[in-house]
Order: structure tokens, then C-alpha cells, then sequence
């Protein structure tokens, strides 16, 4: 393995310090002159046609400027959810925005939207699965899914698996199948065949940030700034501008800092503020409140799978059938194909049969949660492996190591796997003294489950920039939100790449007017491929640099290094010029070079899956099923490891996610479709008290083909593999197989005494 | 000459609506929570010890927060005006910051500034040139000008010219000579030989917009963000950085709209309210009133030539002696040297001696103005020539052609002139109908005069860049501050290259932060070298689309052409991809291709004269020396027209300042050195109404050989004719030779009666 002399170094978050001190500015720290803040008012109803909204009384509150309803908006096509600007004649979920109050304070706003009255005419609602998919349910879209193109984005099914168009009226979005083999022989072939139903709820991210949107519009351009906080500037960009009829050069949108997004932040409210700017012609100021925040975002979606596994005596699955569906809400999220695609990819199986229904039912729509899916799968299928190893008396990580995807194997839609460390991460926990001494746990009265999950990554374009200042600092450009310590890893191989220290670089972000091109910061690829950029722009930065030097020592390029923060003449240190001074040459009335500044511009079609293996140590406490935590180990093939710190952190911050999903975490709606989980005193997030005395972080490095220095995604995988963990660690302490989640002390109770 | 679709074709300037319709923010517009409003206290006295600066009770006044004095800052050596920060100890100029008052309101800071009490001990002074170098006279720096380097700055003479370090203690702060040939021979092979001496006084850049800057300092990171009405944004990164003592990375310059620039506003007060704002750690907001823009900023310098020119009867020039005297006000402005080698290059003549003093004295420091000295060469040397010709009866264009540089020929320095027009720029006004008709306005009782003045032109490197954007529009993003219009010929330049609309390139300038590094806006440089880099930035993004769409097309790039803002195949417009599609093609999840996004780096060590003569037709009235413009006609040779609406903005513009310069303009300090003009009132600046009904503007073409597309600057050339030119029509009318700038009525007056 090459040596690098900062990549791999810990160090600590660049923008730590303006975090933890209070001083980084997120959106609601926006301060424009004459901001109206808005407040929304929301549906109490799950379904229902609006016969009247009054507004009169709302006016009449002193400070109130206006209560815009859809009338006051385009009456566009409500394809998606964020075009589903306020109702128009009919609500579909409890918290749909209906009306906006806008006043010239945040108090004004409150009162003005209490007294905003809505007529209601209820109808009936299906709130769950169950009542979505009975026979002659109320129709969340009766003449429909509303679509630009006009159709409700169906396709055909293809030969090895595809996605079928429901031609029934149903709250079937969607379904998708994948095949493969012969079900039923594969099945004959099995020793062992088990089949459950697992349910995993519907989880809202929950970032400590609301979301917050402010817009200014410019009377004279048409253009809109826009402030908010976003995982996806450039998305905010592309969908205000189609919305609002703008072209996108006219739309500035400055992503703030994020305090948190974990999916829920790409677009969601940002078109409806820059219509209000607009119809008022002054800026627009929204933050939602915590009660918004759960009642009218995009959380999680509740995912039911069934599966049925198989395999021989000696290990080997033979079939696989599984049964997706997942509770879009009432926009079609289309996840459930990816879901059963994930289900029969971890491990391969010459016979299956998947199929993934998208259903919508009257609440919230759902968007990406970390790893969106993946969790569900895990759960599933890491809890059927582990009761089939111990039904067949195999080794958990021998049996999932037998079955595991190579790099070249097919997933369930036909495409090869890319290199990836699954097989290495298994073997990595294998070692793990505290696999290895499980025993010692288990004479302690506590039980050791693993669970082993892994994310494909995604790819995008993206550009970036470097150049070097006269301070002798080279700074980094890029248009990619931080969320996770990117900057930081930027940092890290921006200095790698160019040769100086890591210290020595300057990582800026800007807005979508002046930053190089990057996707939307999800998809664990910020440093996958916006990081190649980097790396790109910083060698060909390097080269500019090194041929100015050439020229001023009138040497060749190839005899010079960078050391030390000058270019020396190589091995002679005595003949060197510091950066700053070279930078000087470059920026000045006569000077003679032109300035260092080099673009990066990458594209990269194949992604780089990474793995997290997690191995949990528990106590259930038989009387009350509560569970306590005693110890994680979370293993990750990070293919290089650029910040362990930061990949640590990643590590340490989605295990405790995966806590709350584990034994915490759920949106509950009554059977009238209310949310009964409106707040943080309802609603249950893990705090670091949740977390296990012992979390332990162990990264090893597969290098990845295509990744910059062999990098992949850090992101997502950390999630995934938890609640499977807990639950096979509650088996191997108690018999009891859970399959919902969270697994709260009720569930832990009665699923002790079924077993018992 | 090549064919261009767009440059050359006059454009509107894309910010005039901005401007026009007051939406464009200047740094006054911009509001910080918490910001102090700062008001400066200014000297009374030219030359005085400060014995001690009561600050009770300004301290007193409600809403006063803050009041700073030199004790309060770091004790820099002020080794030039953006140094002097706050008098310690002693002042030199009246109007010189003593003390900075900080207050919540601006009509706070103002009281306060009222209730500072400053103890002077009075020093004598000298006001004037000839009080300044008297024998005996008060010394503006008695222990020597500070420097860094602790000597002044002074330079050994070199053979054929050079500058003379003074030894005696003197206000002459540097003595530059440059010689050729043997003086005393040329003048006796002259038939007519003529001395005469010129005197141009103080002038006020009197931009509309005052000077004005807030900075925002991080507590956390020492750093320092800056809004700035500045025509140099890196040059005032630069110089905070190292005023207050943090790396430039540090410091971010967000450079705003600039009302009106003429070379005032370079870095002057941004050092001070930086280090202010240290001080209270709170933001910091100061913007001069017109009384402080007049009394405290850094006008044009009092330039005082004594030449004397020999020619012989066939119109060949034979000798030239000139001495220089500049102004330069409280701190060495190092102009003298360059007014004289000016004075002996745009005319070639085989034997010269040239001097040129900078003298201090105790008023504020001059700085540039447009063409800075030019004007004052200009107005003695074509007046000299004027009357030469007239003394020997020869056309007075056809003298200054038989005289005028060619490329190539050596200017007084000994340097070659590059490639220039001014022969041809003369040939262009000979042919001017105004000039062939003039006996007509002679008959009519008006005079009419011609001069030509020429600019050099600044180089600097810059960067740029160019990405297509998702809505098939060109981004260009700059670093250089647009006072020109310069935006709008790169918008032109960049659409040229790249090959679509102009309507089509969005011009984006923004910060130090985020900008590629440009120069300052200044030297008539911008569009000669931030233009090279935006073509040739424009140029690779264009190569990198014609790549994407080959591949797109499986066609070769030389197949392809960029029509109606779509890539096709040559010649079949049926084979065609909007530009749009192709760069959606480059964002997004899963795109294939990298974004178009290019950066342009340009060195250029060569600049490109510009050249610009006025003809101006005037009447005189006898009675009371009213001088009446009737026409100006201006000819520029501008290399390339880029926009030919804005060269003619330029040329209108600079012979309009031109026009005050003449008739109009001078800072008058009586003998105690107070200003007398301390007000729009009392300095005389021209409106339109002092225009001529009749002002034309050609524009001709002699491609540099350097600039994109032949280019060379345009800004500073125009004004420099003008006050020459409405002299020579004076004498032309009249018979009388004015040799003092402005040629008041009072002045034309006695010149009259003197010539009677």
C-alpha cells in the first residue's frame, strides 16, 4: 500500500470549533430588512375536501401581512411532494400546509395562523398498510398519481425482473418483481426453510435543525436568493427554478450550515417560501417548528417485508422469496423495488423470487433516511440467516461468509457487484476478540448478535477547484454541502495531492452563482466523487505550480519536490523558494505568471459499495424486556481511510441511529391518521446515555477500483446493521425473535413470554 | 479582420437596470446586526504636535460606544496613508483621522465626533510646491518618510535615466532623471525653441459614491469579512491581512457595487475599520460624508511642468528639457519620475533632459486619477506643440505626425513602444469632417484646438472561469470589480468563444473568498487581461461540450459545431442537442459525463497603448472669459471594439471629466492649508449641462498584438486630451495661451487682456 503522508491521519472536524462555539451561521441566523416570517396551517384532517379557508380573523392579528392560500399560488401540477404547495380542495394527510401566515414577527405569524379557520368535509381515510391495500379502500389519488407527463410514471415489466404497472385503481403505486431460477425447486433442495413477516416503522431523521428557508426575490430580475438549509443546493436550484418559471441562473441558493440532514434535507419547502417572496414581493422567512418538523416533513417510510429462506444442511441457501411493501404515504416514493432488489443481492441465491409494492396511504409522503431501505433489509435478512445458522448449528459468520456476494456476483437485477469487502469485513469481526470471546459475555447472562449491512453508494458528476493564495495557502472550492466532515477529508487530500500540509489548506463552500457543480451531499459519494474533483484539481494545481518554479530555478519540473511549504530543487534544500512567494509572482501589477488555479471535473458511472458488520453485546432484563447495551463493535471496509476521525465519528453517530430504530424509535398515527408522536417528549430518540459503555470502531481498507486513493462512501453503511444486531443478540440472550421494530420493553416482554 | 457574431456589437451594460432602477447594493446597503456606526474626528490644523485628544465627553453622548484613538491600535509604522491609521502624536494634513468614534446610530457617531476635543501644539507649514521647497521650509517628515525597510525608498540613477536619492534632508522625497543626446546642441540646431511652465492643480476623483466599508470580525478565527465599495478587492485582502496581522486566507473582501472608482479606491480606510472592529469586536461601519470624502481621501496631485521644446522650420523636433514638479501631498506618491518619461515618449526627440520632483507637503496624500499625470502632460506638451506649429506655420496635425511614436521607437526610458495606433488615431481625426471644415466654425467666431493623449495600459495575471449550467446558460465567474462595463464584454468575449448568445453568459463576480484572482480595476487593464482568461476559459469549456456531444453523437469534435444554442453536426441541423439537455447530462445522480467547467490562467508582460485625440470647437466671451463648448470629437483607438455602446460611455465620460478638469475643477487650500472647497458647493464639478451640444466619439481599430481578439484598454485614454485640446481652441479662438489648469473665466480673462 502506497504511503501517504496526511491521508489516513486523524484530524480533528476543520469547522468543529464555529459548531461547538455557537458561531456558524445556520439559516434562521439570516437577517434581511424586511423579512416577513411565515407560519403554516396546517391540515387537522387525513382526508378531506377544504370546503373554506377563513382568513379574515388571521388578518385582523396586528403584524399579519398576509395568509396566502393556493389561490394565491401557480396551480401547477402537484406531481411530487414538494410541488404539493398548499391544498387545493382536498387534504390527504394530518399536517398538510394549507394556508401560510406571513407577519412582520415570528409571534405575529403564530397568532395569525391559530386564527386561520378551515371548513372541513371529512372522507374516509386508510391510515395503515393493511387498510391501504383492503379491498375497496378510499383512494389517496382516486383519479391518479398527478405526473407532468400525465401517466403515473409506470414501466413495463422485463424478462429478469422489472417493475409492473398496476392497472387496477388501487393505492398500489408501484410493484416491482425480480426473478430468478425455480422457486419451488430451490425450496425442495432446502434442509431448513423459514418465513417471517417483519415490520419496521415509519422513523423521522430528527436532525437537531429544523428545516429553515429564507427567500428574497428581486423585483427586477425575477431572480430569487435563497437561503436554507440543504443537502442539495444545486436540487434547490433546479426545482425552484422549474417551479417558481424562472431559468436556473436566475436562482442563487446559499446552502447554510446543516444541523443534520440524513435525507430529509434535498427540497422541500423552498419552492413554497420563493412563490410566497414572490406574491408579496418581499423576503420570506420560514423555520419550521418541532410540531411541523414531525407533522409535515418526509420521514422514513413504515416497511413490511415477508420472506421465506432456505438452505441445506451444510449451509447453502438454495431459494428466497420475498414479499415488499412499503407505505410511500401519499406521494409514490418508489422504494420498494430498490428494497426487494437489496433483499435477494446480500447473498445470492440461485432460486428467488422478489417483489417490492409501493402503497400509499393518507400521510406524510416519505423520502430517504440514511441508507434508505437498508435497515429494513438488514433486519429481515440478517435476522432469517442468523435463526437458520442456528437451526442448521453453523457458525453465524462462517454461514453468512459461505453466502456472502463477491465482487462480480449478480445482484437480484442482473448487474454485477463491484469490488467490495463484505467477505473481508465478516472476517475482520471474526477475529474481534470480543466474537471470539463471546462466551465470557455469555456467562454473564448476555447475549452476542451480529449483523453485517452494506450500501452501493451513489455517483454524480461533480467539479471542483484549487488554487494558491499568497499567503501560501491553497484553497479548495467546492459546491458540496458538509455534513459529515467532508471539508475536512477535502482538506486532508487536497494537501495529499499538492504536498503541502493539510494546515496549509483552505476548504471554501459556496452558493450555486459561484461554486463549482456538485450533487446533492447523500448517497455516501461527497468524498467518492466531489473528493476526485479535488484531488484532480489539486494535481493539476501541483503542475502549475511546479512549472513556475521550473522556470524561476531553470530546471526541469521532474527535479523539483514540494517540501516544507517551498519547491525545492530535489534532495537540495539549500535551493528552494517558499509557496508564498511563488503565489506572490502570480497575483500583482507586472507580475510574471499567471495565477495557480486549476478545475477538477469528474464523472464516475460505478459506485463503491462499503460494508458495516456490527457485533452487540446484551442484557434483556426478563421482567420489565428491557434491553441494555453493553458493548458494540462496528466494523467498516472504508476502502482508505482519509480522516479515521471523522469515519469514526460516521461509525459511532450511525450505530446510535441505529439504536433508536432498534429499540426507540417510531412515528405512531392514531387509527383517525393523528400523529400521537408530535414532539421530542413523544416522539423517543437515543441520547448518549442509549449508547453501550463499550462502542467500539475497527476500519479496515479494501481499496476501491475507482475512488480517490482507493476511497468509498462512509456515510450510510454505519445504520444499517444495528437493529439486526440488538435483535439476533436478544435471540442469542433469550430464544426470542423480535421482527418489529423498535423493539421496545413491551414487544422485548411479550416476545419473551411467546418464547418461553 | 475576422468575422465576429458578437463582439462588436453594442450592448446595453447587463447591470445598467440595477443601477438605473436603484436596486444594485453598495457597501451602505449592506445591514449587520450589532453593527457600530463610525464617524471619523479629523484634524483642524495642517502641521500640528496632538498634546492630548479628550474623548470624556463624546464618551458621554447616548448611543457613543467607543471612541478610538492611536493608543487603541497597533503601533504600525505608517509608512504610507493606509498605515496612518490614527495621528499618534503629530498630524500633517487637515482632515487627518485623529480619533474614530463608534456609536449605535450614525447620528450618534456624528455628536460624538462633535464632543472630541483635540489639544494642538500649531507647527508651522507648507502648503504649496514653492513653500515646500523653500530653503528652510518645514519638513513634512523631519526624521525621514517611514518605511519598512527603514531606508526611504530611494533608488541609485542608472546611465541613460534613472532616479536620484536626495541626501540633504528635504521635502523632495525622489529625484528622477532622463537624458539622451546632447541638450545644448539640439537646442541650437532648433529654428524656434519655446518655454513655457504649467501648472494643473489638486483634483477630486468626486465619485457619486462615497467611500464606504463595514467589516464583520470572527472572534473565534481572527478572521475578517469585509464589504467595500473598492475597485481592488485582493489588493484590500492583501493589505488587511498584513495591516492587522492574519494570513490573507483570513481576511474575505466581498467587493460591492461601486459607485464611481477614477483610482480613489484602491485600499484606504478598510485597514482602520478592520483593526476598529478587532478592537470592539463588533461589526464596524463607516462611510464618508462628502465633507470627509473631500478632506480625507487621496485626490490627483498638483503637478507643476517647466519645459522647453526646439523644433526646426520643417517641423522636426530637436530638444526637449522639462522639469517636473509633483505634489504629492504628506506621503511619497513616486509620480514625477513617470510624468517625465511620458513627457519625453509620446514624441520622440533625439536630445532630452528630464526631472521629475516629488515634493511632499502637509496636505492629504495624492493618489491615482484616471490616467494619473497624463492630463498634465498632455496639457503642457500639446500645448507646446500647438504653438510650436503655430510659430512655424505648419498644420498642426501633420507636425504631430511628422513627430508622433511609431512602434517600436524608443519612449524616454529606453524602452520600445509596443504595437500602437497614435499616427493612426491622428490620420483618423485629420479626416474627421469637423477638422477638414474648421474654417466654418472659425468664420462663426469660434476657435478649434486638437491634442492627443495616450495611455500605456497595466498587465496583470488573472484567472477565470466557465461552466454551463443546467438551463444551457454560460456562467463566467470573475474576480475584477465592473465599473466600465466590463461584465458586459466578457459576457460578449465569452459568448465570441464559446459560441451562444451573449443573452445567454451570466457574468458572476464575487469575493476573495470564492473568485478567481483578477487584478484591481484599474490601468485599463481588465478586459486586456481578465478577458484573456475569460476566452480562453470559455474556450476550453467549449472544447470540453464539443467532447460530451461527440461522444453523444459517436462523431468526431471537428464534425460539430455550437448553432442556436444547440451542439449539432456540421451543416445538419437535424442532428442537434440543445445545450441544455447536453449539460444535464453532467449533473445529476447517475449522469455520465463530468460538468463543462473550465478555468482561463493569463500572463501577459506586454501591454497595449491606447490612444485617444480630441478636437475640440469653442467660443469665448470676450467680456467676461466664458468659455463655450460647441463641440468635442473623440477618436480612440481601442484595438478591438468589444462593445462599442461602452467604449463610447468611456469616451463621453473621461472628455466630460476632461471638460472639469479644464474649465472646472481644483481643490483650493488657502495658506493655512484649510480647505476651501469643502463641499459639491464650493468644488466645482461638471454636469451634463457643461457638455457640448455636439460630442462625437470614433472609434478605430489597430489590433494589439497581445489582447483577445486585438483588444486593448480603453478607460483611462479619454480623459487625458480633453483640457489640452480646449486650450489649443482657446489659443485658436483667442491668441491667448492658458498654462494653468482650470481655465476659470477669471483666468481666460487675464489671459486675454495679456495677449491684447
Amino acid at each position: 500500500m502506497t504511503t501517504h503522508a496526511f491521508i489516513g491521519q486523524p484530524k480533528p472536524l476543520i469547522d468543529g470549533p464555529v459548531k461547538v462555539t455557537g458561531a456558524a451561521r445556520f439559516a434562521p441566523d439570516v437577517y434581511l430588512p424586511g423579512v416577513l416570517h411565515a407560519r403554516l396551517v396546517t391540515s387537522t384532517q387525513a382526508h378531506a375536501n377544504v370546503r373554506a379557508i377563513h382568513t379574515e380573523q388571521a388578518l385582523a392579528v396586528p403584524g399579519v401581512v398576509a395568509v396566502l392560500t393556493a389561490k394565491d399560488l401557480p396551480d401547477i401540477t402537484p406531481e411530487d411532494r414538494k410541488r404539493l404547495l398548499l391544498a387545493r380542495g382536498r387534504v390527504m394527510f394530518v399536517g398538510q400546509p394549507i394556508a401560510l401566515v406571513l407577519a412582520t414577527s415570528e409571534a405575529a405569524a403564530h397568532d395569525g395562523a391559530e386564527q386561520v379557520q378551515v371548513d372541513y368535509e371529512l372522507l374516509p381515510a386508510a391510515i395503515t398498510l393493511d387498510e391501504a391495500l383492503a379491498e375497496n379502500a378510499p383512494l389517496v389519488w382516486p383519479e391518479g398519481v398527478p405526473s407532468r407527463s400525465g401517466d403515473t410514471g409506470g414501466h413495463g415489466a422485463s424478462a429478469s425482473g422489472g417493475e409492473v404497472q398496476e392497472t387496477r385503481r388501487s393505492n398500489i403505486a408501484k410493484r416491482t418483481t425480480y426473478k430468478r431460477g425455480d422457486l419451488a425447486a430451490g425450496f425442495a433442495q432446502a434442509d431448513v426453510v423459514i418465513e417471517r413477516t417483519f415490520n419496521t416503522p415509519m422513523v423521522h431523521q430528527s436532525s437537531l435543525e429544523t428545516h429553515g428557508v429564507i427567500v428574497q426575490p428581486d423585483p427586477l430580475t425575477g431572480g430569487l436568493t435563497i437561503w436554507t438549509s440543504t443537502q442539495a443546493p444545486f436540487d434547490v436550484r433546479k426545482d425552484v427554478a422549474e417551479i417558481v418559471g424562472v431559468p436556473e441562473s436566475n436562482v442563487r441558493v446559499i446552502g447554510m450550515t446543516v444541523g443534520g440532514g440524513f435525507g430529509a434535507k434535498i427540497v422541500l419547502y423552498e419552492p413554497l417560501v420563493a412563490l410566497a417572496a414572490r406574491a408579496v414581493n418581499r423576503p420570506v422567512r420560514l423555520v419550521l417548528t418541532r410540531l411541523e418538523e414531525l407533522l409535515a416533513t418526509n420521514p422514513a417510510p413504515p416497511i413490511r417485508i415477508r420472506a421465506r429462506l432456505g438452505a441445506t444442511r451444510d449451509g447453502a441457501l438454495t431459494a428466497l422469496e420475498a414479499d415488499v411493501w412499503v407505505d410511500n404515504g401519499c406521494y409514490p416514493f418508489e422504494l420498494a423495488g430498490f428494497v426487494a432488489r437489496m433483499f435477494g443481492s446480500f447473498y445470492p441465491v440461485p432460486n428467488f423470487h422478489l417483489t417490492g409494492s409501493d402503497v400509499l396511504t393518507f400521510k406524510p409522503s416519505a423520502s430517504a433516511y440514511r441508507a434508505p431501505g437498508a435497515i429494513s433489509v438488514i433486519f429481515a435478512l440478517d435476522c432469517l440467516l442468523d435463526e437458520l445458522a442456528q437451526r442448521l448449528n453453523l457458525d453465524p459468520i462462517e454461514f453468512r461468509l459461505k453466502n456472502a456476494a463477491r465482487p462480480g456476483d449478480l445482484m437480484a437485477n442482473n448487474e454485477p457487484w463491484p469490488g467490495m469487502g463484505m467477505r473481508e469485513v465478516l472476517e475482520a469481526l471474526r477475529e474481534h476478540p470480543a466474537w471470539k470471546n463471546r462466551e465470557q459475555a455469555r456467562a454473564a447472562g448476555r447475549g452476542v448478535g451480529i449483523a453485517i449491512g452494506g450500501w452501493t453508494g451513489g455517483v454524480e458528476p461533480a467539479a471542483a477547484l484549487c488554487g494558491l493564495h499568497r499567503d501560501g495557502k491553497l484553497h479548495v472550492h467546492v459546491g458540496s454541502v458538509d455534513m459529515t466532515g467532508t471539508m475536512t477529508g477535502f482538506a486532508l487530500m487536497a494537501a495529499e495531492a499538492f504536498g503541502v500540509s493539510p494546515d496549509d489548506v483552505r476548504v471554501v463552500f459556496s452558493d450555486t452563482d459561484t461554486a463549482p457543480y456538485a450533487g446533492m451531499s447523500a448517497g455516501s459519494k461527497v468524498t467518492f466523487t466531489t473528493g476526485a474533483a479535488v484531488v484532480q484539481a489539486a494535481r493539476a494545481a501541483r503542475q502549475q505550480l511546479l512549472a513556475i518554479a521550473a522556470e524561476e530555478f531553470e530546471a526541469a519540473v521532474e527535479d523539483l519536490e514540494i517540501v516544507d511549504s517551498k519547491v525545492q530543487v530535489r534532495g537540495v534544500p539549500s535551493k528552494a523558494i517558499k509557496l508564498s512567494e511563488l503565489a506572490e509572482k502570480t497575483m500583482g501589477f507586472d507580475e510574471r505568471y499567471a495565477p495557480v488555479f486549476a478545475h477538477g471535473r469528474h464523472v464516475e458511472t460505478t459506485s463503491a459499495p462499503a460494508f458495516n458488520a456490527q457485533l452487540v453485546e446484551v442484557e434483556v432484563d426478563r421482567e420489565t424486556g428491557e434491553v441494555r447495551l453493553h458493548r458494540i463493535v462496528a466494523v467498516q471496509d472504508v476502502g482508505r481511510a482519509i480522516n479515521p476521525l471523522a469515519i469514526q465519528g460516521q461509525m459511532h453517530g450511525g450505530a446510535t441511529q441505529g439504536i433508536g430504530w432498534a429499540l426507540y424509535e417510531q412515528m405512531v398515527y392514531d387509527e383517525q391518521g393523528q400523529l400521537l408522536t408530535g414532539s421530542w417528549m413523544d416522539y423517543a430518540l437515543p441520547g448518549v446515555t442509549h449508547t453501550p459503555p463499550v462502542f467500539e470502531t475497527v476500519v479496515i481498507e479494501v481499496p476501491s477500483d475507482n475512488g480517490p486513493f482507493g476511497v468509498r462512501g462512509v456515510g450510510e453503511a454505519p445504520v444499517i446493521a444495528t437493529a439486526a444486531a440488538i435483535a439476533n443478540a436478544i435471540a442469542d440472550a433469550t430464544g426470542a425473535r423480535l421482527t418489529e421494530l423498535p423493539m421496545t420493553a413491551p414487544r422485548v416482554l411479550a416476545a419473551l413470554r411467546q418464547s418461553e
